[in-house]
């Protein structure tokens, strides 16, 4: 059997990435989601390889040190980080996964999982991400005005991926096809297909 | 508006890519297919330009040397080719078009058309396909044993290939529906998305 798909999905703040995914395994149930491993405490009701991997900032800091930890974030003094042997795991079982990150967490993945697919989520435009940042109605001008400019950090930093899908206003269902799609035709590429390929040769 | 994707569908004979190509049009409506010239004679109800482009000999070995045919092969003393005008066009005004051609074929249009996606489409293994040569009913045992070495032999190219889709039995719909994952996905490729990335830094 040949390994599972990792599939890396990101976006600027307002890109809809929590939405896509949550559709997207809707799509799949199947499909695997990592389970991010944390510094900070549980709380009531959280399960230890359920909501996350609960563990010390000291175990954190070696499997870094020791490159067992694909790509990680500080946030409020605990650390939040994706386990290189669960994601290793999952894949050799034959399943697909997906990884929804930062975008600045992509290439790190890919120095790890060269095999991983990313995709990164956009707005269609300017505009639409604004009126997004906006609807939430919780933010101050100066903080849209920041994320504004951290989109655009980010989106420049899209060359680096392998897909750029497009977020449309309300068509939120036609994103996840599309992400779909992109997982489903990654199956068929050349270089995933060679067992295949040299099977027809054995018989 | 950006161009339309060349998709490039081939495969060894019973690899089904006949039906999977006709599948594939049924699913996508708008999608073109490549009309082909050649040097026959029109046969009654022949169209030129809907059938094929009907042009000499004379006229089909200039556009040869002119690097305007694709690619081409020679049948009972008539060429048959793809012609690159008419394939250039199409893609230009932003329509995908689909391309069912010989296996050797695809790495002449590769030099052409860089961005062209090609499929090969392969029997799941060699025991479906000597099936389905004996199941015609209508070669000896000879040309079947011919056959399988050549399926063999272009096999060995799926290496040069983007995809390789398989035709399992009695599964014909669900291999257009790969296909058509493929071309959809194609769509969505970091250098095919380069006009919406950059656009967001326009306004």
């Amino acid at each position: 059997m040949s390994n599972g798909i990792l599939m890396v999905i990101s976006g600027p703040a307002g890109s809809g990435k929590g939405t896509a995914v949550k559709l997207l395994r809707e799509r799949i149930p199947e499909l695997a989601l990592s389970v991010s491993a944390t510094t900070r405490a549980p709380r009531p009701g959280e399960e230890d390889g359920v909501h996350y991997y609960f563990i010390s900032r000291e175990e954190f800091e070696r499997r870094i040190a020791a490159g067992e930890i694909l790509e990680y974030t500080e946030y409020c003094d605990n650390l939040y980080g994706t386990p290189a042997e669960a994601v290793r795991r999952v894949l050799e079982s034959g399943k697909d996964m997906v990884l929804e990150i930062e975008v600045d967490g992509a290439s790190q993945i890919k120095k790890k999982f060269p095999d991983a697919v990313t995709v990164m989520l956009i707005p269609p435009d300017g505009e639409t991400l604004e009126a997004r940042l906006r609807g939430r109605g919780t933010e101050t001008d100066e903080v849209i005005e920041w994320r504004m400019a951290r989109a655009r950090e980010e989106i420049a930093l899209s060359k680096d991926y392998d897909y750029i899908a497009v977020s449309y206003d309300g068509r939120a269902d036609e994103c996840a096809a599309d992400l779909q799609a992109i997982l489903k035709s990654e199956h068929y590429r050349q270089s995933r297909m060679t067992s295949v390929t040299d099977a027809f040769f054995e018989n």
